[in-house]
């Protein structure tokens, strides 16, 4: 049985998570569940784009990564299963784009043949039915997902997708000089769309110069600074502070690389 | 082993969802814990009385499930178990009202003959035991959820229960027309204490009037509309916004249904 | 295998906290994972101390408790892994002082030897490699605590280090009558650093004189009352309401006993 790994922004306030863990467990007793993290920002998917690359190299080939961020529920958008080394099950929007630079699908399925879990050991209830068509992530992502842990075959789900036409968010991740910021972490720090942080050197963003050193303990407490965070791209931060709040950083701001000055030495 | 389903209002901030699995853990080793949801609004039993009725569905039969909302810990309010085809631990505060619309009870027990888990490994400190008086999802609720999912019988954890006596929250689920805002989620939806949602027609709450349709992708971002939801009960939200901020609802708030016009289609 | 029981303040917005769990999983196939709480509040200490006392005396003895609460990573704080009866994983920077007080460590060890998990089934992205140097958590901690869980050997973690060479907080617990707010709980209740709550008597904080009852059910709704909390320390609350918001209350403060009048006979 290959484990499930699920992220959502479901949040711990309504029982979403869990009742998508029970369907899962109804479907394909045993399985494993691992909560990656469901206090996702609402709708957020840069965010969540930005938690799927950053958990990736973590997660065993041949895992179920099952995602639900999903603004769009109840419109078109499709929902997909796609497969690399490991399987992806989830609304086709985007949230994937950067997991699929490390784990590029080589096939995708869209969802269309999934039921939902027969509601079981309920009285009627006059002029009620359990249901409603707005919960994809119970009704149709996680039936999806216990069907490819147990190893069953992905042609059964629905119609195959061509892996070109699966939506990918306009996002680029590369060495720069030029990029933007990502998005954000739970403690303000700032991650950039830039694959390096050359030590000595400095970063450019909203108006402020930034020094790059290996970690953030490397300047004195309250000063921005600029690191490879543990996701492998550069990052902003505030030495036990927020550099969200106290630089005033936005999602797509421009970041852009100064080099060390010339025969500077790393520090 | 009968899996426990175990939602509270504990938050993460704190140990105590975790103490109550070690718990869980410690009576009924080898025990599936599912945490249903512990950021429940502190104290909000509408809250919790819904997150229960909406799971409830998905939750397998002969499953325990585990409740501590409990604004009158401390209180004279009692602790029981109730056994419908689930089983329920938590405080008799009328918690389960909705859950027991789809499965009701057919007997009841107090908790009265429940014994705390013995601390175990720890030096003595001077003037200080491990304990005090307030935690009843460690001292009570645990052990007898541990006890009922090892299948052991309930008579032992204390006087037998009338269940017409068991406490109830004045809320009924109907067809309507009139009905009640009922609680909200996570995304500022409002859910209804109505059962349905005829296509095509509109719902007065708060003074405002918001058209009925399959799901909130069918009106235009930012738009304000009403559609039958996950837990098949009416919600009014708001496509890509918070209905609860944007229109200024509260809990109890009037619902009404109008039906959609003489010889109008369902859309 | 020994279970983990694992706390942090990674909150649930990102997926350090999954990752970590899938980093113990990969190095110690089918070790148990228990949750204990990760929405601490970002590098507070003293909380994090309080809730792995609290916790203590409920984890059966050989477990591994993980802990990363580390306001100094990326410093050159020391990474440990300590054993008493139960075994520590953490930064050494005080987040034990007072589970210590419970089960004292016996020896310690550096994790200098520690070896990060190795990224797996990724394509090479140009420029670009997992890993940074500030997730001590996913590189450090939780392959120490999953060595630890398979009972091998601490010695391979790193040199040795004095017992008493390892950092604790200057927090005393003690009968009192002086003492202060240690901290807080979700509910705003403070918990103070006295082992007792004399019946009858009374507590002086931030210029307040409040009542000392059995639990906060012996005072009206909205009345300030002192109680032996389920930590078995004094704590202050408000019936219903947030005693750290309604008498302003701040961590540090002093607390003083006043014993019941005499001849008074316990409530």
């Amino acid at each position: 049985m290959r484990p499930v790994f699920f992220l959502s922004d479901f949040g711990l306030e309504d029982p979403y998570a869990g009742v998508v863990e029970a369907v899962l467990r109804a479907r394909a007793p045993g399985v494993r569940v691992v909560h990656l993290a469901h206090g996702l920002p609402p709708g957020d998917l840069r965010r969540a784009a930005y938690a799927l690359f950053e958990a990736l190299p973590y997660l065993p080939e041949g895992a179920v990564v099952l995602a639900v961020v999903d603004p769009g529920v109840g419109t078109s958008r499709r929902a997909i299963a796609a497969l690399g080394r490991r399987v992806y099950v989830g609304p086709d929007n985007g949230l994937f784009t950067l997991a699929w630079l490390l784990d590029p699908p080589r096939r995708a399925y869209g969802l269309e043949g999934v039921r939902p879990l027969r509601p079981q050991g309920v009285d009627p209830l006059p002029g009620w039915a359990p249901g409603g068509h707005t919960f994809h992530g119970r009704d149709r992502f996680a039936p999806a997902a216990a069907h490819l842990a147990l190893g069953l075959p992905p042609e059964a789900l629905g119609p195959e997708v061509a892996v070109g036409a699966l939506v990918r968010l306009p996002l680029v991740l590369g060495p720069g000089p030029k990029g933007e910021v990502l998005t954000f972490d739970r403690f303000g720090n700032a991650i950039a769309t830039l694959t390096q942080a050359p030590l000595g050197g400095w970063v450019r963003v909203g108006g402020h110069r930034v020094p790059i050193r290996r970690t953030f303990g490397d300047v004195p407490v309250g000063q921005a600074v600029a690191y490879l965070g543990s996701g492998g791209l550069l990052e902003i931060a505030l030495n036990r502070g927020s550099a969200r709040e106290a630089l005033g950083l936005k999602e797509g701001m421009e970041v852009r690389l100064e080099a060390p000055p010339p025969g500077g030495e790393p520090l």
